[in-house]
């Protein structure tokens, strides 16, 4: 008896945000292995003979290594249990999604991912405009703040983004982006090229700041810590309900 | 009396694949405004009492000029009606929303953005894959196949789009991609670079093809015509239940 294993998006955070397939399998779960990043409310949706497991970042702890977290994904999938992974936002965009399938892979387990609404696409849908624009932001682009060693990467495609014609996403890019920002002025992008911050997406605690990304590169310098943030620069709309 | 207009994303055509949110407003909806791509079982989700009402290219007739959608949005709104505007996919991802927000805006109507699951996403889900890889793949980005002319855009950017350690997702790409693909290989990416067509992702009909950048350009110009297809290529995971 085998089980399977369901890698599901939970969305930016509200579960008025994930899909009807996800939220039916997080309902029928037998065991859940989520990260801080996607609990709260959307554990609630779990049913009550559910065992869920943390495998996030806690508070002075240290997260526990990828591969005890795939090790556990296989054991309980093993017992015959029907596991959800739950993963914020998309699965498949930053999710680190490949190590997990390729041990399920590996060990003869079924899957399955649900894909959900990334952070970009609730940011922009949060301040009330588009990800792109018909004639002036025809490419977007997604890329992380830091890489496995918690830097800024060394290596990054500067004629790709330092693109004013594109709309670019940066997820997890709150405590590199000062040196990101002057990498990319530095490559030829305007210092007033617009930019906006959206910490907690769709969570009551929810801030949108829109500016510039010389200013907003200062002022996410000038106040290290805080929520996540996914930023946003690039050809953006001056349209939306969170104005200027 | 002023109405309020929702721009909707419906996702990739599975209802289930839709969020809470957007099932919550098209039930809610007096009048829905769809495009042909988001139209069937999605549409059923409405009121018996909503006005339906088609603004897509239908077979044989010209396409509704965006002003004329414009204008009925902003009507509709003004009766004092909840107003749905549905985009497929995501409807901030090459959805023209930027157009019709406007429209909203100078007529003083209030609207939101209710954010998806766009293609891409539900492409790589569906072929068991993530769109990023933690070391091989840590940009993601996505174009059109086509400006407003219909053609391939003269001016992109082939550093961006010739990385071979970028994922790409093209979308409505089907009749423009052995034009993309003779560009990209003439820049310097390797024509056996992985890549991958879905056609009616989540869909009853749902194809996905596997091959390579040269191999699937080659299939698509043989075979023109067809359902709308998102293209990936680029550093995609060998691994998958849809592997070649």
């Amino acid at each position: 008896m085998t089980g399977f294993v369901s890698f599901v998006s939970s969305g930016p955070g509200d579960p008025d945000l994930m899909t009807h397939r996800a939220t039916d399998r997080l309902r029928s779960a037998r065991v859940v292995l989520y990260d801080d990043l996607s609990a709260g409310p959307i554990l609630d949706l779990a049913g009550p003979e559910a065992d869920l497991i943390c495998v996030g970042k806690r508070a002075g702890r240290q997260s526990p290594k990828q591969e005890h977290i795939s090790r556990l994904l296989v054991d309980h999938a093993r017992t015959g249990a029907r596991v959800v992974r739950l993963k914020s936002g998309d699965a498949g965009i930053f999710g680190r999604l490949e190590e997990e399938i390729a041990a399920c892979t590996d060990a003869g387990i079924g899957y399955e991912v649900v894909p959900g609404v990334t952070s970009a696409s609730a940011a922009a849908a949060a301040a009330g405009i588009p990800l792109t624009r018909r004639l002036t932001a025809r490419r977007l682009q997604f890329i992380t703040g830091h890489d496995v060693t918690g830097a800024l990467p060394e290596d990054l495609n500067m004629a790709a983004l330092a693109d004013a014609e594109a709309t670019t996403a940066v997820y997890m890019g709150r405590r590199t982006f000062a040196e990101l920002a002057r990498r990319l002025i530095a490559a030829g992008l305007p210092p007033e090229t617009p930019a906006m911050v959206a910490e907690s997406v769709s969570k009551p605690d929810q801030t949108i700041l829109r500016g510039t990304l010389a200013g907003l590169a200062q002022a996410l310098a000038d106040a290290p810590g805080g929520a996540p943030a996914l930023i946003l620069y690039g050809a953006l709309s001056p349209l939306g309900d969170q104005g200027e």
